[in-house]
């Protein structure tokens, strides 16, 4: 089996790269980047170093690239349909396009617009990032696409099971309204955190190791804005946030009230409605304990 | 060494009760709560089952309570003061009057005001809730008030010392600055989302193992609504939250009209601009990294 990855010089791409490659597929790498034959050379792969999207890009390129059992994209956000769009048309009969976004309604849609009905279909969305060590009891989220699946579709689930991701299916649309809380909201949340340490000028450092909580907590702020801005932005552009942005805000506002306002009853009401709502807060305290102390031991 | 603990019947009184007594103390709990006796009994220590606030307290019960080589008062942050307004000119020469509570200036304030020059005074503020096992690698929080540290005062710091707490010491003032931002900021963050799920009515466990980062982080809001609300209120209504509160949301709508905007550049801005601030982002994602790892391990 083929694995051609487009984008296959960027973080991710490089680790599905080297995780086919492990799994043993026969693996080629697109990018437009000039380490390209670098990276290739350190994944033991094949390349081609090429900007399929650069309108001087000769149609024999984009026939070779489709000339591949497995063509997966890995590309930015905001240029994924446009990739799609180049190659989907070339798709040979029988063969798996397939893309790795982390918004799924989009690149679905373009992916069923512009391959034909024999051209196999996977949408995932690996929910971890360059870092993993291992897909081992990670979540893979698989969109399903009927009548797409085929014998390609059934080989790579088969290879991700074996070496022990968690699959979930869900439909592109259930994807990414879930997404948008649970990753949309909640990079929303912790960059907003950021902010605010920088425009009160506090030491981050300085207080690190006081509270494991806020040492975990504010260690995740520092984790995204270690990445690419450009992701980021992406998620949070591609996703229906405007509504989830505004009750934030708003939810922000009322408890800031009923503190400044010295409405205790408000506030104790505020709180117990949200704790409702959670569900088993108990389980949260014991697993949230567990983190905690995990951290304490390291110290 | 008798240590009388007000307040001994409460989940953190009752931590310190039993730690006391398990470093050789002599420990006796004073409490309004019904259950003082059986609580009591379970922790292997002498009671008092009183409500030292009552106008009906007579003044022997102060006087008995106050008969003691420390008297810890582990109540709530809205009574502190009137407790210790009740008790501190009744402490005898050269015993030690000491708080747990979460916030600093007030409590401090307040012991200097009610005590004579030749009673010791600790202020301290245990950076962990009643749940942790042991006071191994937990930071402790001390606030130096100077003259009024005495071999009372040594000997409870030894105490700490030798069960491997983490000792910082610090004055009220910076206390209370810094923990705006360590506990005040991150609950507010952690409460607003907490509300905003409950807002979106969205299924909390549903999402639960679908990324580590989500799960801790919701973990961290289940935490704190399993909780007491009362603490909560108190943390964010005796520190000073307004600017924090206005910043944060200020920090949220700028974020948010960046994205609603679709101006990439402007996020990008903002969110090197953080980076900036935050320091050592490498150093945050190898952190969370190993956290998320244990996380995985754990399914």
């Amino acid at each position: 089996m083929l694995v051609t990855i487009i984008g296959g010089a960027g973080a991710m791409g490089g680790w599905f790269a080297k995780f086919f490659k492990q799994n043993g597929a026969d693996v080629r790498i697109v990018d437009r980047s000039a380490k390209t034959p670098e990276i290739a050379s350190s994944l033991g792969v094949d390349f081609m170093h090429v900007d399929i999207l650069s309108q001087h890009c000769p149609s024999d390129i984009t026939e070779d690239i489709t000339d591949t059992d497995v063509l997966i994209i890995s590309v930015p956000i905001n240029i994924t349909c446009n990739v799609i769009e180049a190659v989907g048309k070339r798709m040979k009969d029988g063969t798996l396009l397939m893309d790795l976004t982390s918004v799924k309604r989009e690149p679905v849609r373009k992916m069923l617009e512009c391959t034909k009905d024999n051209v196999e279909i996977l949408s995932i969305h690996p929910m971890f990032g360059p870092t993993a060590k291992s897909i081992r009891n990670q979540t893979v989220i698989f969109i399903e696409i009927s009548g797409r699946r085929g014998k390609l579709c059934d080989e790579i689930e088969n290879i991700f099971e074996r070496k022990g991701a968690r699959i979930v299916f869900m439909s592109a649309d259930e994807h990414d309204r879930t997404m948008a809380v649970i990753q949309g909201l909640s990079h929303f949340v912790l960059l907003s955190y950021g902010i605010t340490l920088q425009n009160l000028n506090f030491n981050v450092e300085h207080a690190r190791e006081m509270s494991p909580l806020y040492e975990i907590f504010t260690d995740f702020v520092g984790r995204i804005l270690h990445q690419d801005p450009e992701l980021y932005a992406n998620i949070q552009m591609n996703l229906d946030m405007k509504e989830i942005h505004e009750k934030f805000i708003a939810a922000a506002k009322m408890l800031s009230s009923s503190v400044l306002n010295r409405d205790e009853e408000k506030f104790k009401n505020i709180f117990l409605n949200a704790r409702k709502h959670f569900g088993n807060t108990e389980k949260a305290l014991k697993e949230s304990d567990e983190i905690i102390e995990i951290k304490l031991n390291k110290r």
